[in-house]
């Protein structure tokens, strides 16, 4: 495995302190998944913390086993030598609170009730998630982070940090991200919603206890998310109108390449996520807005930032469309803060912040040098 | 009721020779429900038939009865004095072969089998509801339409009958159309139809023996289809970032006014609409492209035309976008027919083709002058 981190085993990490939650609900205890890879520096100064987006979590690179198949879901960025370089950077990353690959959340087994906590798991926000951060930082003894860094809803981690922790985040990079979501992102949010919230295995969010698991609604939230990942061009290019049998069936089976693909990944999706984790991600996307106490002034939120920001969009992203970007892009200027950005070509839509493309990959690694540059 | 058609009644053909679908199923006997406005002159030369898109039906114009709280669909385009004016054109639209309006479709009764059709009626494609509105224009002795007009779906019929039945179109309006689906198209509808498909109560198409309706399904099916009819600048001017109660409420209850909008939407039209023939209609949309039996070159299809064509599109359409139109425009030209084209600036979405706009009526209204100015 060249370039990778190698084998990598996540940790367990316990708060006992209980967290005051945005909705006011009081979480007495919790635990977050944890992965590492580098080495922190003596003054602690070249820590990098990645957030991760909907269905992300803390294995962000390398395997945890060598038969693994899939190396983590950011392998292409973070390792020795890579843009985000593992020989240079401390680079840490979780699973967020309410996540269902190891954190607690929804799944979790309440402690005071000995049953999963189901539909009583509270609503989670982003600046929720950036407190939970904050605290593992402190248990890390990192005051100050070199770089935080996330895609989509990660970048509004991100965005959040630098606003509610100014003096503790050197570079803020904001890949693929908004402001806030349109109201057709919420549009779209909702259906996947009512998809998960309507199947009859649901079962009010409860369905642990009922030994089954909402399949269907969660087969086609994701179905109907990945649309939305990938561009028409994209789309078109890679499954076009192909047929699978070459000839028109007739019926409702599958009968186009695009059908087989959207079925495959929302089967998969529908084994291996949780249903109630969907729906509290979804809502964090749908709250988040740190406009909303400056007066709806993104500028005013920026203002509050000390970091340094670099602002990454795709030109065929339609769900955080570059005009996004450009928002948060105004926004830090308004502000008078210091910010890089780069539109990049690519056919791939959302999805791209997480693929291999040499100019994305370059940006990455020419900012993340000068921030290593800084360190040494 | 001013420039409106007044009550209108719709009447049932009956139509008892056999007809061949593209699928290779036969259906011995069917009926369409039809509605006219305005006169039929004395050669025939002033009959306008429209074409329906997706949820419409033969119920265009004018009211069923004085205390009907809505008039047809297109009540804005026809009527007389109006764009498509009744004083001036006889106007024909009927509920197509497969639809829940009246028409033959899967929740008729089989009258082999007494029971409804359900999941045994067959798939049918665009060149049969030709078929089957040719043969309606025979039963009233039409043998060529002054124009065939549709918006969506219903423009894809309007192209087909150009190619069909070259010398029974004098002028063919195709309004926010397409001339084949996209990967993206398609996706969207699967996930429609998977909604429908895997509700519980679909029993495999059969829902009417059971007594059940396949409600959630439907639900999420035409939430979906509403996302795609707006735009997401019209949506975002209509709705926004509106909060129903003006807070956070921390919860899945709807919270946003577009929640709001869509799960009405969804909840009135699973009520009234049959879910095979949502299935069906998608299935219609999937399957057109007039391209596929001329190697692959739409030009080489519209040289079979001998209409003149109006093309019409919508800036903010992104289910079927300007660029899709001027495919049509382009294959059109290069087979040297005749074509206008206008591109309408509007905020609303695929749905512009359906709404009052002063621009979009003008063009209309001038087109179809010059049409009824040729037959006077």
């Amino acid at each position: 495995m060249t370039n990778s981190v190698g084998i990598v085993t996540p940790q367990k990490i316990v708060f006992e302190d209980p967290i005051h939650l945005s909705s006011g609900y009081v979480l007495p205890h919790y635990e977050l998944m944890v992965e590492t890879y580098g080495t922190l520096n003596a003054d602690k100064s070249n820590a990098i913390l990645i957030c991760h987006a909907l269905s992300g979590h803390h294995h962000v690179a390398g395997k945890h086993a060598e038969t693994d198949k899939a190396a983590g879901w950011w392998d292409n960025m973070v390792g020795p030598g890579k843009p985000i370089d593992t020989n240079k950077f401390f680079v840490m990353a979780l699973n967020n609170l309410g996540g269902c690959h190891g954190s607690t959340g929804p799944s979790s087994i309440n402690p005071e009730t000995g049953a999963p906590y189901g539909s009583s798991f509270p609503v989670v926000l982003v600046r929720d998630w950036v407190e939970t951060q904050a605290r593992l930082a402190d248990r890390l003894g990192i005051k100050q982070f070199a770089a935080i860094i996330g895609g989509s809803l990660g970048g509004m981690q991100a965005l959040r940090w630098s606003i509610t922790y100014p003096e503790r985040v050197r570079h803020a990079l904001v890949i693929a991200s908004a402001p806030k979501l349109t109201a057709q992102n919420i549009a779209f949010n909702d259906v996947a919603r009512q998809a998960i919230i309507t199947d009859p295995e649901f079962h009010g969010g409860d369905f642990y206890l009922h030994g089954v698991v909402p399949k269907r609604g969660l087969r086609l939230a994701r179905m109907l998310g990945h649309i939305t990942y990938l561009s028409d061009d994209g789309m078109g290019e890679k499954f076009g109108r192909l047929l699978r049998s070459g000839e028109y069936k007739y019926g409702f089976d599958v009968e186009f390449e695009i059908e087989s693909y959207l079925r495959y990944q929302g089967d998969k999706f529908s084994t291996i996520f949780d249903a109630n984790t969907y729906l509290l991600m979804t809502k964090a996307l749908d709250y988040f807005d740190p406009a909303r106490h400056y007066g709806g002034s993104l500028a005013e939120a920026m203002r509050q930032a000390q970091a340094k920001f670099l602002v990454v969009s795709f030109t065929s992203d339609w769900r955080f469309a570059p005009s996004r970007s450009r928002e948060i892009v105004k926004a830090l200027l308004d502000a008078d803060r210091t910010v890089s950005y780069a539109e990049i070509e690519s056919q791939h839509g959302h999805d791209a912040f997480l693929m291999e493309d040499a100019p994305y990959m370059a940006v990455m690694r020419a900012y993340l040098n000068n921030i290593a540059a800084e360190i040494a």
